[in-house]
């Protein structure tokens, strides 16, 4: 028979399973947070009408996207939630109560370069608000919360959740006299962190901006020292422009409630360089960073927007949304050494051994272990003891329930401790209290610990 | 500004969050009970290169697939979770420990003629065991357990697993002297249920096979009573070709182990009729009825295969497998009325309503429930008492904890019950106590029951 090389596309994650099952639990522990501030899970098609898809986008965006025709049909498939939401907020507006809270955990599809840690597959954990003409800041300042206890479920303490809010910048700008290219100017802020206020500084007299203004922006975003500190250091600019005022009053609001949605304070700052490059946020914006890796950038980010779906429908849907790029977090963890080995990875918590030829005995174990919630494995090969235990070694599995003639007169099992080496003989109810509350316990690891 | 229609494809599933809820119940669950028999979960990626996609289909497949050009690179979406999972073991096969157990639920794509509940991108729920050079027959006798457990976890009780053997079949032909158009006789066969006994003797004698080898075969496929009265009709033929015996014992084995693995004798039947049109089944094949919706077909199939990557590698890899076609059995659940509508589908446990100006109380309070596991949704419009309630109500909450300056006073809530209408005055912690018990009520409630 002629082979084909069996291989994967470049670009794409494809895990072996102990690593799956390590990536299974990140991306449980992210949804399992988000749902518990509310959020709906949805569940939208991969592939969408272009035309549908593509009624925004443009530039960079369409060049890498992946778009093709079945029949007569313009198809192209997703390359983020968002586009998705919108359409589906405005296709399915009288059927939806709003504030609409969704979220969705999926794969987006960009053909960008090969590149060592890119993906052109990836999944992106998005979480989103949508009002109906309006929405309350009162759910800006929920966000942090939900970074902040996703973060912690994982395992992270050391964190920033960096906020900013872009009506701040924007009337700054205002007082400044800068009202033409405000998008320009925050796209050069936004890089402070990256390029350095010495480039930033030629950036912006590039720009055409004398040097005085120029640098009262770079003092202005560089403000240091505490929230409260940065709070009042802003508060000195009020009543100059309404705009400003606005932004500051929402980012106070942000700040003011942190203590109640039980956000640490070494877990926020508030941080003026950050404008989040998309034009269509509009107030509070959100990045967060891993303390010890501030390399890696952003790993959660979003922002207020006031216009999701302008391009489908003439309601007026303002919104507030976070997005975690899962595949990449889950690559940069595992590169850095994060993830826990302390986290089983095995298919199941035991593997049941039968040592007899007749196996009913130990079919009935593994079903009273499975009718108690274990997940049992029966191994039914004829195989060698040692071929059957250096399987359970392997595959980690954290117990193994031998089965011999004894056990089976006696109507018990052994079980034994893959990670210790100890082994008891005692009855299967027993056996399953034991490793429900190994479970449990295994439930509490975080799979980041490095 | 230029307005596009927001319109999602044809024959692409997309659910409203309350039918979403359901589904990925259903989803939840199948995936469970499919863990507790000790798959490991994997994630292959839904584009792969249309060389390797398409190595071994042709005909039907190929015309359905969709493929297109990104670059230079011929690609494909999947079309099965079985070819990737060829493509996986031949690829990872020296990672892997055998036997490999692995469970996967992901969309797959075929581009059918739009039709009714027929869908373009669906749902499989696929498992399957992959042996390196043999798999013991253990593996066929374990299959219908998990079929059995995982309908069972959903709620139904009227369904019936119906079994074969491959081998019993094409022994039974070797007996009658039909050598050559066995694959032919097998899909005719196949249709007995459907077209009729005597649709399918016209069909064997077009085949050129005489009147008395079709009733003769006709007559075995038939053949009626309880398993062990079907077991003893087919000893009768043992001993006249090896292949058959071989199936037979096979056969026995599945059934003799039902009673260790749990399975009730109401839930399995032996079935000669069933052939399983694909030519790769080698032994027990299964098909999975609902008791009261025959016409729906079966909502779970699959058998025994000797050469799972063929195409891949000269390994040889027998398996076993079945597949639930997730997306079609949803939607026919739906049509038929039988999701449950006891099932709470809101976004979360309870619905924070706020009834002063400050929320910190309030965020305090959605952030205790929220740390004792309670998915808790803060209600932070400015809305009137009487439009929040309306919401909480259409959104299906089961609880509503009611704050006004009376229960910040007495660090209280009142919680009410939305469906009785009571409505209780009691501490955070009381409450999420009482949450806590009617969630795990929520949790035995099965998403299927009319």
């Amino acid at each position: 028979m002629e082979r084909t090389t069996p291989r994967t596309l470049s670009g794409f994650m494809e895990l072996l399973p102990g690593k799956q099952a390590q990536f299974e639990r990140v991306r449980a522990l992210i949804e399992s947070s988000f749902r518990l501030y509310g959020f709906a899970k949805l569940d939208t098609p991969i592939i969408e009408s272009a035309e549908v898809l593509l009624a925004k986008a443009g530039g960079e965006t369409e060049k890498q996207i992946y778009r093709f025709n079945k029949g007569e049909h313009d198809l192209a498939l997703r390359f983020d939630l968002t586009v998705p939401l919108a359409k589906y907020v405005a296709a399915h507006y009288s059927s939806l109560s709003f504030p609409f809270r969704r979220c969705q955990i999926g794969k987006v599809y960009r053909g960008e370069r090969a590149q060592r840690g890119r993906f052109r597959e990836f999944y992106q954990a998005d979480i989103d608000i949508i009002g109906d003409g309006a929405l309350d800041v009162m759910n800006e300042a929920e966000i942090p919360a939900i970074i902040c206890n996703t973060f912690r479920a994982l395992g992270l303490k050391r964190f920033k959740i960096r906020v900013n809010n872009r009506k701040i910048l924007s009337g700054f700008f205002g007082i400044l006299g800068i009202a033409e290219n405000v998008a320009d100017v925050l796209r050069i802020v936004d890089k402070l962190d990256k390029i350095g206020a010495e480039k930033c500084l030629e950036a912006l007299l590039e720009l055409g901006l004398s040097e005085e203004t120029s640098r009262e922006i770079l003092k202005f975003i560089a403000s240091d020292g505490t929230v409260a500190e940065k709070l009042a250091a802003l508060n000195k600019y009020r009543g100059k422009n309404e705009t400003f005022d606005t932004g500051l009053d929402e980012l106070k609001t942000v700040t003011e409630y942190l203590p109640s949605f039980g956000v640490p304070t070494t877990n926020f700052d508030v941080d003026l360089t950050i404008a989040r490059g998309l034009d269509y946020y509009t107030g509070t914006v959100y990045e967060t960073i891993l303390t010890d890796y501030p390399e890696i950038g952003s790993v959660c980010s979003g922002g207020r927007y006031d216009d999701l779906a302008g391009y489908y429908t003439d309601k007026k849907l303002p919104g507030v949304g976070i997005s975690i790029g899962l595949t990449r977090l889950f690559y940069v963890l595992d590169e850095q050494g994060l993830l826990n080995p302390a986290l089983d990875t095995a298919p199941a918590d035991v593997l049941v051994i039968p040592m007899t030829e007749d196996l009913r005995y130990a079919a009935s174990v593994a079903t009273a272990l499975r009718s108690r919630g274990i997940r049992a494995q029966l191994y039914s090969e004829k195989k060698k003891f040692k071929a059957k235990m250096s399987y359970a070694d392997k595959l980690g599995f954290p117990f193994a329930a031998i089965i011999g003639e004894d056990e089976i007169e006696k109507n018990v099992i052994s079980l034994k401790d893959m990670k210790t080496g100890k082994q008891k003989t005692l009855s299967v109810e027993k056996a399953a209290e034991m490793l429900a509350e190994y479970k449990t316990a295994q439930m509490a690891v975080a799979p980041i610990g490095g």
